[in-house]
């Protein structure tokens, strides 16, 4: 245990100490450290626990600090230990599942505090531990063990650092972090709704969401095509036969929408392309000089989630994958993934994403999990090893993170406030091919077994929308914003002006609107900025005289007197900047 | 009845005579004419009758015809019509019905062959009847009235017209559209496939197919643009709720997909995207000058259709509409419904259909059909007609054909093979704004109740792809075209300007491929040919010398040694010419 995680560990006793001087009847069960503190889980009986609680847990915390001068320890018997927790379910339940494994139990005590507890403490907590390092954060329920037929408990959580300054840091980014939600973002800026009659997890996505969707979709297209892909479509629905064969039915079980037909057939909602994508290549034989097959599309799956795990778009039922299937022999494997990483690197370049990659391979120790041989995988891997080395990327391996039908690079992008999130992946499958007998004929005209390369570059478009709003706050670049121009004209007199503006710009191909509404300029112009519209243009008599603009940038500052033409060609080059 | 339908009735009874002389045992049931000539169903006990039979028959009906100077009929009571036919329990069910309603019963006679009938012959068939007029066409299954639990018989379809010149016109006809069959074209154009696993019904569109899909879409999207429509996007499920609400899930009953999710909710795929759009359209308050609002979506519709009637594209699971939903305000209605007909008059023109259009309205006679006031309908049929009359179009008024929620505009389209197919319909709609309580704010503050015009430009890609490529006989137009120019190169010495060329061409966003397989020159054309691709280009060693192209064009002959400029300019100015 590292020491700042000891610390933790500490500090989640001290809030149980802190926790029975208010609530002596409280029984304690378990409280760990975790990423970013600590927490403590209690069962409170019937009485409530508050954020209010928490201003007092943590005054009674920071004063007892002081007397928690050194941990001590003793081993005792299931007996002695059953005496101590002797009311208290939870430890009772703990300690014989400690003596069960035959393991010693162990009493840690410090500051009169005790407490039964493998270790794992600051040995010095009074000195070891600045009372400004840390803070209770918040209250929420969770069920003994996590199981919900258990009953529910009261689970306090404790933000602990070092230092003050990280404490604080961490805190300043929540904040900025709040301000950024998604789900705030995508109503501000009119992105997307949902409908209690349709559902949760099914969002409707709007003109302007709809539009933003649709332009990150060219990208990628845009990025795909120049390497060959072409699109393909399939429906939604399948029969179940198809599954079987591929294993889905199986292994989605409980995620799959299952449909049964007024002739009393077994269909699925599709939770993933691929089987329909091999159907397709599958439909004629394929010889050598056809390969590689590089299909694409874009399209919904569906899985069925449960209810209490939906929210804004990272959860959904309905998730639009910008998926892609290479159908390409072993040989090709490593071309046709440095054209695809060239397309991750352009696609979260453009958004300013540090990418980091995980080698996910298979775990050596438990050959059973996989399918192949050991000769395949080694090929695989290094195959993969020899890529990131080649690109010099940012790279480190997870034995045992692999697929069990190949090894993954999967790209880790890091935010604007310094989170990571797993964005794109690419799957190298030797498995489908091998359930849907896919061959290609090669050059001395025998039936050759082929693999199959698995990516979505956003990974869905949903769960991308979300970390690409709170990435930016909302600030769409300009090629992505649904209205990138919005014109002001001061007074009704500049309103024909404004017109001739807008019919230039959008000849131009540049998404404008004209806000000529009643309102006063001053409200015109704080909700454009409201929207985080890249460019708003205040137009007046000056403008209109000399038939410039001035544009108020979100980006660059104030830009003013410029001529119609040169604004224009101004945008024109940033918009494609990103390409 | 017309004289060409009383020609067709008579040719029936003569069939039925001709069958009795084979088949002395056969039970006759009914024998109506229809529109391209006549049937009868007949109940051959456990003899097989097939198409070989019907040349035997056809002989004996051309050698009776003659015999046919003149009907006669007689007026029986039920009982002597009882034993007339006596041993036939069909016409036995007929004569109670015909009795049971108190009408006569007549039996009609005619070269010595009797049936029951109600008359409506040609009165002096061996005169009025050309022996070259009619032939037997085929032999299918048909139930007792039409009822699966009923005894199936096997009934006998015979084509009649007036002349030999007009039989053997539909028969040519016939000859072509088998050869034009878009299920024979897809699997040629390698278009769209249907794989075992997944089902019938669910097409897979392969990368050719996809392709022109696309571009399909993208031309209506195109048109759409340019009067102010924005693009929307919903999931393919919703909760019941949504279609309880909208009235979908009594309506759709048998043909809704329902979903039980794992929490037991209850769940629909969608079979149209109008309940879906309306959430979009509510998530906040419209003011009168935000109205209309005009959303598009191409997406995916599903309806659980009996697989018997599935095949190819005209009967599909899965549909996928361009759909679009105005949300307007009544005094809008006609101009929203002018710029649609604008959007199907150039999208229909630009294949060469002709189109007429029904004015398909309510039944003043059955008002509780209908939902609303007779004023509203009145209003509304009358914008209908004074837009109908506006355009000049040819129109027809078909009262009885409107929806239960307003009257429509159907737009019959004629193919190149004289055919004629429903296509886009546009749908004026006063009842979902009723049910979701949809509105605008007017001038004065009040909300005001909207209407809603459903249009789908292409009806769905699939039936409209079957349409359009049995129309054009698999010769896409240019710009639709998934592989517009082929490059055949004489031998390995013009591979390099092939590329050369290819390279041009792409380069000016041409779409073109390079055979450079180790093929004959014969066969490589053959196959580009079969293909059906607009222009393939032979290059040899006069046009690598030149830095020129000759070019098999399929609608314009040979072009032989224009300049590559000259010919990427005028491929360039052949594709933008259908906008």
């Amino acid at each position: 245990m590292n020491p700042l995680e000891a610390k933790r560990h500490t500090l989640a006793h001290l809030l149980a100490q802190a926790v029975l001087e208010s609530y002596p009847e409280a029984k304690l069960t378990l409280g760990p450290a975790i990423d970013t503190g600590f927490y403590y889980d209690i069962d409170f009986g019937d009485q409530k626990v508050s954020d209010a609680d928490l201003v007092t847990f943590e005054k009674a915390m920071r004063k007892r600090l002081g007397e928690w001068k050194e941990f001590t320890h003793e081993e005792v018997s299931a007996e002695k230990a059953r005496e101590v927790f002797k009311g208290n379910p939870y430890k009772l339940e703990l300690i014989e599942e400690i003596s069960g494994r035959g393991e010693p139990i162990t009493l840690y005590t410090c500051g009169g505090f005790t407490d039964l507890c493998r270790g794992g403490h600051t040995a010095h907590p009074a000195e070891d531990i600045a009372p400004d390092s840390f803070a209770l954060d918040r209250v929420a329920g969770a069920y003994w063990r996590g199981d919900e037929t258990k009953p529910m408990l009261t689970r306090i959580y404790g933000l602990a650092f070092d230092t003050k300054e990280e404490l604080d840091a961490l805190t300043a980014q929540r904040e900025e972090a709040k301000k950024r939600d998604h789900r705030l973002l995508g109503k501000e800026l009119d992105l997307f709704t949902f409908s209690e009659l349709v559902g949760p997890g099914l969002p409707l996505w709007t003109p302007k969401g709809a539009l933003m969707r649709h332009l990150l979709d060219a990208f990628v297209w845009q990025l795909r095509e120049r390497h060959g892909y072409a699109r393909v479509t399939i429906p939604h629905l399948t029969k179940r036969a198809l599954y079987e064969t591929s294993g889905h039915w199986e292994k989605f079980a409980d995620e799959l929408f299952r449909i049964e037909t007024r002739e009393d057939k077994e269909y699925a909602v599709k939770p993933m392309n691929c089987p329909h994508h091999t159907q397709i290549f599958d439909r004629h034989p394929h010889s050598y000089r056809e390969m590689p097959q590089r299909y694409a599309e874009t399209t919904m799956v569906y899985r069925d989630e449960q209810s209490g795990e939906l929210g804004g778009l990272t959860r959904v039922l309905s998730i639009t994958q910008d998926d892609s299937h290479v159908f390409c022999r072993h040989i090709q494997v490593k071309e046709e993934f440095f054209k695809i990483w060239d397309i991750i690197d352009t696609f979260y370049g453009a958004f300013g994403f540090r990418l980091r990659v995980r080698l996910s391979f298979h775990d050596p120790a438990a050959p059973e999990r996989y399918l192949g041989t050991p000769e395949i995988w080694a090929n695989a891997e290094n195959a993969l090893r020899e890529i990131a080395s080649e690109r010099g990327a940012d790279h480190f391996e997870a034995p045992g993170e692999a697929a069990m039908y190949g090894p993954k690079l999967d790209f880790m992008a890091t935010d604007s406030l310094g989170r990571e999130h797993q964005v794109a992946t690419i799957q190298l499958d030797m498995n489908l091919p091998e359930r849907f007998d896919l061959t290609c004929v090669n050059e001395k005209g025998e039936k050759e077994r082929i693999v199959m390369i698995h990516c979505a570059i956003m990974g869905s478009i949903e769960r991308f929308s979300a970390v690409m709003l709170e990435h930016t706050g909302g600030n769409l670049p300009l090629w992505l914003s649904p209205e990138q121009v919005r014109i002001v004209p001061i007074a009704e007199a500049h309103h024909a002006y404004g017109k001739e503006v807008a019919a230039k710009l959008q000849e131009a191909g540049i998404r404008t609107e004209i806000d000529a509404s009643n309102d006063s300029l001053g409200k015109r112009i704080r909700e454009a900025k409201r929207q985080k519209l890249p460019y708003v243009l205040v137009l007046g008599n000056a403008e209109m005289d000399a038939k410039t603009v001035t544009a108020e940038s979100r980006d660059h500052g104030k830009l003013e007197g410029l001529p119609l033409d040169e604004f224009s060609t101004r945008l024109t080059k940033e918009i494609v900047e990103h390409l």
